[in-house]
């Protein structure tokens, strides 16, 4: 059974300092939360997550797929809902595309192998939001 | 309708930059997945996000219910799926006060709020995960 921990501690105010295997992080309101704004907004972190847990599936399959790509990024768009707890009810990603020798085909399979097979954060993501796919290129 | 958008663009090998009102922030696999570990394990942001946002709820109703903490802590443990994608599909999170004069009844109370009415990342996760609360005393 594989299992994660995060510790996450109380800085004081609304600041909080949470553990990654990638180093600490900082937590904090914005300022019209009664926040000093230093620090992430939790609920945007979701999206980073959703972005980075497919962005790492595609540039593990750039390489393994001999695909040529100068530069790609991926835009995550949550909709939240109007009813509290606000959760987010609608996500769209947007997978960009850009190089001068882009391999559309391939690319688009690169892109549903991650959405339809390995990207666990947007399983997950997909039990509470309607997930919206949009893929572009940039010759 | 209210949204949030957050970018995410590649920045070469495994790592990410990722958008966020708090601050941009790196995302990248560990050496064992092919990266260099300079960012942060995007799966496990997400229970940063939860402990995050349910620590914001806290740390707002500590003031407002004129309660005397020290120092708190929200430990989040998520038990990963044995099948691909590897999903969250059970969370623990164990809020930890510390402190001389902790109203026990109240600071319940501050954790009840948050877990049932606030805290839209704890909703989110229901989806997917089993919701485990354990709350901690230490005076």
């Amino acid at each position: 059974m594989s299992k994660h921990l995060v510790e996450t501690r109380w800085k004081g105010g609304m600041q909080f300092e949470s553990t990654n295997p990638g180093g600490n992080l900082m937590i904090d309101a914005g300022p019209e939360n009664g926040g000093l704004g230093a620090g992430y907004r939790p609920k945007m972190l979701m999206l980073s997550a959703l972005a980075g847990c497919s962005g790492l599936d595609i540039a593990h399959l750039i390489p393994k797929m001999k695909l040529s790509v100068r530069d790609f990024s991926i835009d995550t768009e949550g909709i939240l809902s109007e009813s509290e707890p606000q959760t987010y009810t609608a996500v769209t990603l947007y997978y960009r595309f850009y190089g001068e020798a882009l391999d559309q085909k391939k690319l688009q399979r690169a892109v549903d192998l991650s959405v339809e097979k390995y990207c666990g954060v947007l399983e997950m993501f997909r039990s509470f939001a309607t997930v919206n796919i949009v893929t572009e290129f940039h010759p």
